[in-house]
């Protein structure tokens, strides 16, 4: 018998599950909303009733799965399968989805946060394939990541390791949501570049962004990378700036973790290789004369189905190694 | 049979070498001079038979020692015994030294950089007792380290992790002898504290450490924290200096591998309980306000056995762990 693994990512708006075989290839896979506003019990349900169907349509049985793979946003308390909080699910504190979906399907969960479990999907079959240390970087709205150290996560004291967005680059810098200065966040994720290429047209720099904010009253991240292709002087500078900052995340996580490869994810990586080649300029230009051994700098290449993919390779993990707990 | 385990720690002037229990309580240690000068088979010779040496004076014999640890300095393959290169052995290149000395004495040998085992030891008996998550700095001429993730040294891909010194606080700030620009040893090593006191004092500050300059012709770190605790002004802030720099460190390192304790070892923490409350300070300062589980930040306790010790007790826990390889 051949194993199937389930993969779910449960998210603020939308519930996405897939079935994968058991070299983690996408088989079949569904989305549902979440509906956060009819309670816990609710979405456990629609979970284990969404992977019961989504099994059934692919002419799979439960049968065949061995165990399956969960994220959650937000900070989780991985060992015991508590997600704590999250910004886009406000109604949800302190929710111990793996017990509770464990309880429904009669299979074991494996449960991680959202970035962790992406990180794991690229290490696993993605851009993070082959190596053993990897970093990786989610660049969205705000910066998540993950770490992967001689093949394992890396989880910290209180299981709120790796969050690689507030490591600070500039002590004096640009304040952070997040009630820190100077984090790389406020000048490397989506937010930041927006509101640093409104505050510098508004400043008075000359752009062509100056239209955008006339026009919709905001510059977005969006608005920024495409300008950038355009040739946009100002787009550049803000990108270098980003670039700049995630250049310098680059060379502490080379000196703290050592990976061999750091991948970068998220919504942000549409800026393309223009954005890449700028990092890794960087990276070179400011990393130590000493060091001999490259670090690869990439992009992640599975896509808005790294959440999906990343669960399911975590369930086949555990239970590859043996170890599946149930609740 | 109590099991005896040896600890050696092989420096550029001496090797120190320690028997222990099984408890890694030191039962008789000794000191003999390296003499880098003969080669490292003459070296390899006099780490062997002094370690013998040091067994019959202490009425034990070699058949009680299931294993022994060693720490070389500078970058090391721990995975392959080999002593890369250090700066205080400059003789040395690649040096196969934990089979040359697992040869000569018949036992297997573990492995690390100096900077690991000195975290070694402080995780298993000294100031990192009792938590599993731990993050270890040296201030020194130059700031090594050493991370204990879930009760395991990082290593990192290319067993260079940890190179803590050289996490960039100030992309553009001073430089660092490595080359980069703005690392936390060019803010809060004792290199850098004697640096910044001489250039203030040239640069006309007013500080009691002048007479020092003018009679000595140069400031060290040690002067600097005696004229400190006499109250100079200048010494405060250059120390407040080396305290924000460790304090931003020590923040990042949180959002990093989040480790439980953070220990602090070296020549430096002869400052005492003034640098350490003023870390603290700008630790408290700075951090996220979302901050719920607190981090212990602390000197360690082993002083200047720690490389004996931490060899020892990584000798041990390889033995423990059934992990031992000879050669």
């Amino acid at each position: 018998m051949n194993e199937i693994f389930i993969g779910i990512d449960l998210g603020g708006t939308n519930i996405k599950i897939g079935c994968f075989d058991s070299d983690i290839k996408l088989i079949r896979k569904t989305s549902t909303p979440t509906r956060a506003d009819m309670g816990p019990d609710t979405v456990a349900d629609k979970m284990a009733q969404t992977a019961e169907k989504l099994l059934t349509d692919a002419g799979l049985s439960l049968q065949e799965v061995p165990s399956v793979g969960l994220g959650c946003p937000g900070p989780a308390k991985y060992r015991e399968g508590i997600m704590e909080s999250a910004t886009n699910l406000p109604e949800f504190k302190n929710i111990p989805f793996r017990k509770m979906l464990s309880e429904r399907l009669g299979k074991p969960v494996v449960f991680e946060n959202d970035a962790n479990v992406a990180c794991w999907g690229e290490y696993a079959v993605g851009a993070g394939k082959g190596v053993e240390d990897m970093v990786f970087f989610t660049l969205g709205t705000g910066i998540g990541g993950g770490i992967i150290n001689n093949g394992k996560l890396v989880h910290g004291c209180g299981d709120n390791a790796a969050e690689l967005g507030h490591i600070i680059i500039h002590p004096d810098g640009r304040m952070c949501n997040c009630g820190q200065r100077g984090c790389v966040e406020a000048y490397a994720s989506a937010n930041s570049t927006a509101k640093r290429a409104t505050e510098a047209v508004q400043g008075g720099a000359k752009s062509s962004l100056k239209k955008v904010l006339d026009e919709n009253d905001e510059i977005t991240c969006k608005d920024v990378y495409e300008h950038l292709k355009a040739g946009d002087k100002l787009a550049k500078k803000i990108t270098d700036e980003t670039a700049m900052a995630l250049a310098i995340v680059c060379i502490n996580m080379l000196h703290i973790t050592e990976p061999k490869r750091i991948v970068f994810a998220g919504g942000m990586i549409g800026a393309g290789e223009i954005l890449l080649n700028r990092i890794k300029d960087y990276f070179n230009e400011h990393i130590w004369a000493l060091r001999k051994e490259p670090v690869e700098i990439c992009f992640a290449t599975l896509g808005e189905d790294a959440g999906i993919i990343g669960a399911a390779a975590l369930a086949k993990q555990a239970y590859d190694e043996g170890k599946l707990k149930s609740g």
